[in-house]
């Protein structure tokens, strides 16, 4: 990854180990809250994450010690919402114009989703509101021991919407629990959400979480990519269609993929015990 | 609540906090199994607990100590089953008339995944066949520890169809769990129930039960009723559909929702640490 | 059963108690594993199981103490999946042999999903690759205590096309942990499986785990087969389906099946405390 | 049809021939327009036609010479509309009255699209606005020569929600046309219509149409009830599911319709040449 | 086409123009009638067409002067029908034999829309019932002037049940055309046909529309195989999903296709004015 | 419109009269062809119609006598095609790269159907391949007598992957007219296209057809913008979804838009018949 070429304002961008970008969120004074410039920020660098042939895994987690995220900043954010709805326009104007915002934020934040490089999200601290959107898109979730988890958005009275309930009744396989941390706003421990699925895995610190998944990260980035990013493709289209069309589209997919070396170089350092060396994707 | 217009003649309804309907299902003599007048009275009491201002908060439960719901009263509702599909008449006209008596029932116990307020489902003691069904139209589902469940359909020769086997493999996450209990009818206990995630509590005692589900109904009923109305509908909108129809789904939903004083009503009462006051709904 | 019926090379199948077929993979020299001509008979097995009166539950198993199956056969099949790629033809036509190649092996395998009777899967030993789509079609899974499971697919450079990766998202519920393994290609053990949901048991050892499912399907086999094969459709119907359509379609499937004598004969029995006696399905 | 039954303030209902009902709208000084009263009294007269076993096919047309119907009462059900929206009420709280509103105008046009029996509207004079609405939920249209068709909503100021807009695009194959006609309000006359398939035929007059309403309806209801409404059902169903679900749902319902006594009827009738006598259904 | 390897019973297949096969349905004295082993028959027929490389389009019409055919061999396929309604059972078994019998014949058809290959088919004389379920599977319908077309079904007392009720929807935009046809059962015409865009084109005779058909299967065997398959697969598609969905899909199956040397051969044949050589598929 | 804004190099925009934008494809001397950029440029500029308050309805054509558009630039975006995969990379590596060029390439062209304005497009002379892929995006499609149309790719050796596959078995009724078409890729007339109804109006000339298009515009633009625009995203919602979620949609859309002032100014001016005004959106 050439990182000199990462240059975001909100976000710091390393490599730690070939293959591997670790992104992490940088407000830590504010908590690694999100305006409406950190967003905008955020759909690009995924999106360049996703075609870079430097990344094949991606970790994110929050700069500091304080907070993953701590949702919203209401202060810019909030505001924006409500200047958003032109003053004295009618309800149906109004609408049009928050349409139009929550698309835009939706996109962002689903840029991640979209990484087609597996993303491994490491929550620690404050991890609210739209800490949880954003980690609803990555692909394995791990978390510190004292997270604080919420899906918060109740409280300021509104119902998420930037994919928290379009996303959790897939992630997770509880829908009573889904509905009571979604109803209630209530805060919920890392423990809980391992117990219910939510991440599959529970460090005693900050940093020993972040550890565990640059070290998975680095697992994934020594296979062949092109079983990788597929194994993400599929998966992620299995979540949104039936068994009969996932099978369909499986099959045209890998009659393409098939046809990469990777699979005779996979083959070939089993018999050899050596480390397989995969071209870029 | 307007509780004196609540007259019904197997349900009691009543009011213990602002805005919180306790729902019981009062037959305990018959261990409050439904016959075709019961169904018919649960959807016509849910569809009206749904558009009552008065109500932001439902919970359910079963009027004595005994059942939850013993599930079909077979004795007058079996017979209706039978005596449904005309005497004499062919196979195909005897479907047609099933069909019909089918989708009528569905509809009824459907009224209460419909009822735009959440409600909050306390299982205890027998909790057989249609309580199952019932219980999977509810938000949230707590238990008593005692309580004895079933998927009882098969053991008297048919398949469930008021919407347990519909509604099941997108409440809990393990499909091999999910059809190990449909397919035998075996009994099943509260922690079992809990550790795969159909109930999302456990209490000792159906009153510690009846209690924990009145408090968070009094707790939901704080809360800005735009904010947890729409927080449940667009979770039971995200069960059926893809991701990318959620979202956008959520945008045109919120693009109205965020047009009320709730938003301003929570973030003041934040910053004032004061109670917030939402207007009805 | 008729069992001198079913003579097929690579699997056993024998009757152990009245209206159960066990099923065994043979291979065991070969960790039972899968070849091209073992996936077409394992097809033409569970489409003939799937409409003989005599069967009306089946338990699936490997033979031998090593493996239930290490997945596909590499040496043959992989060079199958090479070789089916003519050679010097251009990718687009390669692709259009792999396509029809996987489209056929899918095909065999999700003959377990579409047979009509239930299948109990006991997973045991090694437990790879091929073993994980098999299992996914099941209805119920078991296991050994020292299973060896891994969705391996990923480690020989290519993404799962048999199905794991359409199936598991709709099996299992915690989507972190499904990434992880499929990303990964990681080893888990039993109880690891048994805490997600994928399995809903764990027992000692292979033969335990076999007694348990073979027990399971002869009380499944005591039961309606009208009920138990309905209820095993409508499940499988609602995975892929809105509810609303799951509740369309069980109310159509029922007004036939409601018209069996099963409904009469189980509770008769219910009265007279007997064994009910059902007809042939 | 036990014509002194069926007692409606705002429709006529009488029955030309055996098992035809023709159901005309009733209010000729109104232009035969719609005020929310006539709509819930439409619900509830196609709900009761839909179970009665003495109707098998309906024809639709409107009272006196000048309109099948002007479309919504704008002076009482406009009125409505704004009422709807409690004064003073944040836009938040108005959408969830309007939405409810919608719902329930929706769902009692709604019931004759889903009257099991087969729907002939006859169009004729004024035709506007919830004419189209109406029109889409029947089965087969036919229009007099001199109809003004219009989707007119647009023109005042609103887009069509009562159907037109869901079902135009399933009924008609130009998207081009319906866009046209949808975007711009215009008139477009009963050959347009026949051109672009929206009715299947013309006739000279109003007084043609209805005869030949009433004539299709005649020759319908002299067939298998069976045949003829579970035709209607497959149809329906086919708009809206993929082929393959719809060849599933197909293979169920007709597994119970062939159980019949029509098809030997049918058969046997074509042998004597005598008109066969079919059940009630 | 290697012709001698084609021996079936009830179809002619000949080829008379490179990669072009000429199926004739070759029951005339029974008007072409379909008995199960003609149905069992023609998909095995078309299952192997599909992956004949010396096959790139399909015409199908019928032997003889007097039909394409007539639809179900009554006399044998109704006894099947009736017969496979075990005797004495009850109506729930009889409808899962009815159901397994009515999916074994739909797949049958549905192999000729799954056939890889272009289908014409080429209607003429009589062309009931079946003959419309058969059509529907084809991509392009040509009729010759003379031809009696009816969805027969409902005057044998049934509904259609192997595809014209879930394919006609798509195939036609009229659906007041649609119902009218199928729920009378009435005889319509080739120039009706034209018309509603059932057929695309009329030719005066029987022999006219078979070398209609023969010379644009001509044309199309000389295009890119690649180009032409994959846009039948790609129009199917789209007639199932969703505009997004087939778009993503279009993407994933046009990256190996346009990896074929087909772009190149074509765009020099375009420069050469040289008629290009595709490789087989 | 602030005209001077709209600066591109590819397209001409203009503003004949008042909330009208007139964009032409501006190559003519290359038969308005489509690079790369072209197509970069296209999809900004839909974008930013899409949002900009002063526009309310848009007219596309060609600049020149010449052509519409004759679709790719073959030369320079073939090139493209052919570059964009890796020289030497694997058919998996190269899958890879031209699934994103074709998404890109995807999306630019759908930017005109989610514009939130209505688009009107204008076809004449030379109308090939990728001009029929914009055409599927518009709403409204006029034609000039002297049209070539042609879905012209399986020519050049390749499935049309930008939308015509996609998008025309939900636009025109008749599936064999568009497969004859797009499996043949033969010419088409104008006559023949508004016989099948891909296009809704056919004029003699260019001019009169530009005319006629600017003309419908200039109408849409003096009705309300919330009637207009949201009929424009429920009839696209309906393209892709069963009527039951389209109705569930268009009720949640319309509880905003109808809290506009158009609904009281189109009244209002009904009564004055004083053309009326409405605020921008």
């Amino acid at each position: 990854m050439a990182l000199q070429d990462y240059k975001f304002t909100h976000f710091l961008v390393s490599s730690p180990t070939p293959f591997v970008a670790h992104v992490e969120i940088n407000r830590p004074k504010k908590l690694n809250a999100f305006s409406e410039e950190v967003w905008l920020e955020f759909g690009r660098l995924f999106d360049r994450l996703s075609h870079d042939p430097e990344v094949r895994a991606v970790v994110l987690s929050g700069a500091g010690d304080r907070a993953f995220t701590a949702g919203l900043d209401v202060q810019s954010a909030g505001e924006g919402l409500t200047v958003s709805a032109t003053k004295g326009a009618d309800a149906a104007r109004n609408a049009a114009v928050l349409r139009r915002h929550i698309a835009e934020f939706q996109a962002c934040i689903t840029s991640m989703e979209k990484c087609e490089k597996p993303v491994i999200c490491v929550l620690h601290g404050i991890s609210l509101g739209l800490a949880i959107d954003i980690a609803c898109c990555a692909d394995v979730r791990l978390a510190a021991r004292g997270t604080r988890f919420a899906v918060k958005e109740v409280d300021i009275g509104l119902a998420a919407d930037i994919g928290s309930l379009a996303r959790l009744p897939r992630i997770v396989g509880s829908m009573s629990w889904v509905k009571d941390v979604c109803l209630s706003a209530r805060d919920f421990s890392a423990d809980e959400a391992l117990a219910v699925g939510f991440v599959s895995r529970v460090l005693e610190t900050k940093a020993a979480a972040v550890e565990a998944g640059l070290e998975m990260a680095a697992r994934l980035a020594t296979k062949s990519p092109v079983a990788v990013q597929g194994t993400k493709e599929l998966l992620n289209h299995a979540k949104d269609n039936t068994i009969a069309d996932s099978l369909r589209y499986t099959g045209v997919w890998n009659a393409a993929a098939l046809q990469s070396g990777d699979f005779t170089a996979a083959l070939q350092s089993g018999l050899t015990k050596k480390q397989p060396r995969f071209e870029k994707l």
